[in-house]
């Protein structure tokens, strides 16, 4: 069922541990978030310490948008310990589709660990499922594809909840999809936001690992509620990010839940 | 003698330069801090430059946030070269309890290099004296023991100055405890304040390096009155956190003396 | 010709994608300023895509602020592609002169690749050029040596545009010599601004292609006029950066134009 304000309600009262690898971009921005929305994150990438890292953890982000073959091999490690565990993973394919190394990378993950939900923009989950897509840099424009379709078939094909996100989002678990219609053009502005994006579906998954598809649409209603509210009175991409963690830490769930723009479609 | 004022015109007018081996996800956040509070920020960690960049320094910080196996040789060498020379070396052993992989490399730092002072969490400084304590990510609750005792033993046992943050911190070179109760929560809503304290630590240290308890409590009386400051009229922890540096930077000698709270146990 | 408003239109509208290998500390600051002023950034550093991925960008910005042998290697790769190729190249060597290796390092790529800015500040260009500089970790002071000189010696002798920031930034081709006094002195609290305004470089290089010396004193002009705008009614180096981002995002092209303090000496 979907209620984002009961989810982010036993997310502050469980502070979960959320094991993120992540990039280098927005380490900083992700752990943020996720202090800021009640979870509590931990950021380890050594081949020496991910396994019992991500043993202690409740979910799993993993993120490819600074990647090398060390930082490859133990989001392998991680993936593959959450998977014996039945820890639910986040993978946000970040550039899938820019270069061959970060596609063939994510397929790779999505190969070995048992990804939960995969939250990329729809250019990065497109070249996933073998469509054609114009990724630029970590901007994509995927041309005549239906994003709810797109969701859909992602999910069928790569066996997770697939979350893809645009100016309204669509989250899918190959029979269902959720639209979310939250949010502001100033996400777009900061960098980093889709990496939050992800890093909050962690944090949401973690409080509601059995309802994944929900779970994934929740988070993305929270960010989109939380940047609708720091937008207001923000001066520029700046405030913004600044006022957007003062938005998520400030989350009141009944809000949330009126705000919430999410259908079934 | 405690005052955080002199040290802090002392610093002020040396500008010391500050050698920080720290993790991915603070890295922006320590730079700007040591810069706010009016010291220069260096961050070098190839094994190729470290020692001859920590002979430029007037004191070293080393955190184990992110670590890896390059990352580990260049603290030891940097760490090395700095008891070579007889400058100061902060050790913030971040997560140590949460994996092995921390604790044992927390310990190999503790062994070969002579470390000032030692900045960490109930947690992870009773890990390091042997004593349990539960570890979730990089947070901590150590049951059961008095914190100023903490400070007390690890200091003794460890050959340091320990300098045990919490609500309240406690700083001991194993004869003296001070408590330093500046602060506000917010503080454990933004991720790297720790480590900010630690880079903070290794500024007044600079300034200081005779006293190094008393310069590891006015580190902490700083930061905590200058967070009180930035919390004052603040929307949550995304304005704070810049208000943060703001009120470091502003940070008056004589407003600080009057508002340190240190105390002698 | 000068006209910082002609460069920033185009730039907006064309959106041109400025491939990054930068440094840990202020990657994060460097996309948002990229993204603000209305270009795409792409942070990508594995040898095994940095090729790939440059041939995809407008420009290419290298920045050894936290340089290590992997990360150097892939620099020379990107910085090679990028001269095969054509396109446009800004180095950025941060701390040449503070230790051997980023000094060995600035002049391996300046000998590989066909570097179009060189934007450091005098005491980095002076140690590229063999004259005495002091260096303290990033921060540098050139006794004796004309700033305006300085440039005209650097472009010269190393066949780039020498962009030499400071108080008054000085721009040469080896026969002109651009002054820009834009800015303000809030700029040096903030960690990283010296490495965003090489981001900004490679932005207005990627919309002026084929004026770099005019592009690189437009860049210059287009943050100092930013930051005289962000640091009104800021209150310390926190707020300033945030708000910093605003103005970039929000910089008028007429107004740009009007406050640009570009002279040719």
């Amino acid at each position: 069922m979907i209620s984002a304000a009961t989810t982010l309600r036993t997310m502050r009262e469980r502070r979960p541990l959320v094991h993120q690898i992540t990039n280098y971009v927005v380490m900083n921005e992700t752990a943020n978030a996720t202090l800021a929305i009640g979870a509590l994150p931990v950021m380890a990438h050594a081949g020496e310490e991910v396994e019992e890292m991500v043993r202690l953890a409740s979910s799993l982000v993993i993120n490819i948008g600074t990647l090398s073959e060390h930082w490859v091999e133990s989001m392998l490690l991680a993936g593959g310990a959450a998977t014996a565990r039945g820890i639910p993973v986040v993978l946000d394919p970040v550039g899938a589709g820019a270069t061959a190394y970060r596609t063939a990378t994510a397929r790779r993950i999505l190969d070995v660990v048992d990804v939960t939900v995969l939250r990329g923009n729809a250019g990065e989950v497109a070249t996933l499922v073998g469509a054609q897509a114009e990724v630029r840099g970590v901007e994509s424009i995927v041309a005549g594809l239906d994003p709810a379709d797109l969701a859909r078939e992602a999910s069928r094909r790569l066996s997770v909840v697939a979350s893809v996100t645009g100016p309204v989002d669509h989250v899918s678990d190959g029979d269902r999809v959720l639209a979310v219609a939250n949010g502001v053009p100033l996400l777009a502005a900061v960098t980093g936001t889709g990496c939050m994006s992800s890093a909050l579906t962690g944090c949401f998954l973690a409080a509601k690992p059995d309802e994944p598809l929900e779970a994934a649409a929740e988070a993305l209603a929270a960010l989109g509620v939380a940047a609708e509210v720091a937008a207001e009175g923000a001066g520029g991409p700046g405030t913004f990010h600044a006022r957007l963690y003062d938005a998520l830490y400030t989350l009141d769930p009944d809000t949330l839940d009126e705000r919430t723009r999410i259908e079934e479609l």
